[in-house]
């Protein structure tokens, strides 16, 4: 098992990386102050790993919260039945919540945890490959809105992160792909080496090879925590881990949540960034080429939906938590391992970018 | 104007006192940092004071929030329009929201700026005089769900809160002797002198007369200033802040939302409180009858609803947030101007005060 500590301001916490890490009660129970427990994982979810949880919390009181499994859940409407439950189950300020699911169960999760009696702990059991290596770190929570993702939300951070990769048996090929996508984008944005080396592991991490699987989500925590313990709040370097991410939201909403998978979008969106930073001079072609082709090697999606047309981009775009005071604000890179946040380009070249389609990067 | 300054941890804050307050637009606008600004306020209000304000904003992108008057509405439901007409109109993470209201409106709209887009700024300007006392002060934010009142909220402070005392004028009495409640708890809890200086001057405030009402507030939220900063999430003494509220939330949650006054629960909660301190041998008869005599003269109910009996009020109460880890935990007295928060007292004394009904503090 390997260990990260995430250091901020106020207040640190563990983040745990191994195998079969569920069964090592004591991981999970020392982060536990008091008797109470309820466990909100889904549908899909709580057959494969609620019981194994469970077991860990003979003794105390115990809830289980299941909600449905998809992004259209991740409403305020689906938030209040966890509180509902809560406070039917009459749990006090002394709770501890644990996530036990994918993106959306965390992000949920925690956000109930941050809102519930206005705060109570919570612990992060990301069981996709998304949620272990980008969403259950660094205490971004929150829930959906019909006009815009996570526009609902608060930062607020986990006890500890519990990842155990052999959740990711489970897990399907095409959501094992979504996840992946992130972990592009940490070589994309801050690591070259990693994005070489993920250029050359990539079908090991895809066939789960357990060193390689471990290696990948242990780069992609530790970039993240780096650049959260820097900027907890959004406030500067963090929003450079938004790349593909405010082209990508455009394409989410578009489609309606559920369609197109979050790592999915952020495949599109980070091609879209490629293009853009090519057409402004800042990246080779060769460099593009090395970018596209990896996501696309990877299996995931390279062109954005065939009806999602310019006005309609910009008008989604314009709603995305990135757009500070009128102006639109986009995670571009410079080289290969190094993005900048700019509102700086022509409107021109990013008009193209949108339009291009099928010709993006060509 | 008197200003008084919250000094916290991470981040402090003024609070302005004072007459025809909303006159003077630099006061409010200096504390908004973009072109954005969000009114949100309630059906009552507006006709009064929301164009008022609104004229402060000239040239501003201004959004006008109108939610219907009442506790009742203080709720997920009501919240999430002022998201709706928020994101609809395109309000960024720069945007200020202007809580223009009583407590409700405060509540709700400091938790909307808690988590619309993870955090925006607000300003609270308190119009109904338990607003101006207590609860716009302190970063307590949240909204009421069926089974509790504020069980789902953030700690989130103001960036300014504008306490124009003119705005009393047009506050109906009841609502004036609700937020008196609050008043007569500060004395209670640790100002003896100030409990003693309401006695002779109770009816200057109830008459509005602006010296009395100024000094009034302005002890009140010094006292709660002091508080607060030495424990924002309540930890410890923060706590003594809910003489009366323990008894008075499971007051307010028999009878529903919006029956009760807030305050005038807490005031019957405040004469259990006083009669259990009696029976546990703490206050004397005559601590307890001046306490008694003073909210009956200030015009507040002394004696719970008849058919709350017993076993619902202590069904009620475990509900509550003040339980920790199913020990019940009230705040007494010890004497006139001194309150702890304790979980040790016999059963027998607390049943008999929830029995007592139009016998308490007899």
């Amino acid at each position: 098992m390997q260990t990260l500590n995430l250091d901020l301001a106020d207040r640190g916490y563990p983040i745990y990386i191994g195998i079969n890490l569920l069964d090592q009660p004591e991981l999970i129970r020392k982060h536990v102050c008091a008797s109470q427990v309820a466990i909100v994982t889904n549908e899909t979810i709580a057959p494969l790993y609620l019981e194994r949880v469970a077991a860990i919390f003979d003794g105390y009181q115990l809830s289980r919260v299941i909600l449905p499994d998809g992004e259209q859940f991740k409403s305020l409407e689906y938030l209040n039945h966890i509180f509902d439950q809560l406070l039917a189950e009459k749990h006090n300020r002394t709770t501890t919540l644990i996530a036990l699911g994918g993106g959306v169960i965390g992000d949920m999760t925690g956000f109930a945890a941050a809102c519930y009696q206005r705060g109570v702990n919570f612990i992060q059991i990301p069981t996709t490959l998304l949620a272990q290596v980008d969403s259950s770190v660094g205490g971004k929570t929150g829930v959906n809105h019909p006009l815009g993702k996570n526009m609902i939300g608060a930062f607020y951070q986990p006890q500890a992160v519990l990842i155990d990769i052999q959740t990711l048996s489970s897990l399907p090929l095409r959501e094992l792909r979504a996840g992946f996508a992130e972990v592009i984008k940490y070589g994309l944005i801050c690591d070259a080496e990693f994005f070489v080396w993920l250029e050359e592991n990539y079908q090991k991490v895809l066939q789960l090879d357990p060193q390689a699987l471990t290696y990948a989500i242990h780069k992609s925590c530790s970039i993240k925590a780096e650049i959260v313990e820097g900027d907890e709040r959004e406030a500067g370097l963090r929003a450079t881990l938004n790349l593909g991410h405010t082209f990508g939201h455009a394409v989410e909403t578009f489609q309606g949540y559920g369609n197109w998978l979050h790592g999915e979008a952020v495949a599109v969106g980070m091609v879209m960034a490629l293009d853009l930073s090519r057409r402004l001079g800042w990246l080779t072609d060769n460099e593009v080429q090395r970018g596209l082709d990896l996501i696309e090697k990877a299996g995931l999606p390279i062109i954005p939906p065939d009806k999602l047309k310019k006005e309609t981009f910009i008008e989604l775009m314009a709603l995305d938590k990135k757009v500070f005071d009128g102006k639109l604000r986009l995670v571009l890179l410079q080289e290969i391992g190094r993005a900048i946040v700019t509102s700086n380009f022509p409107m021109e070249a990013f008009q193209q970018t949108l339009e291009a389609g099928d010709q993006l990067c060509r």
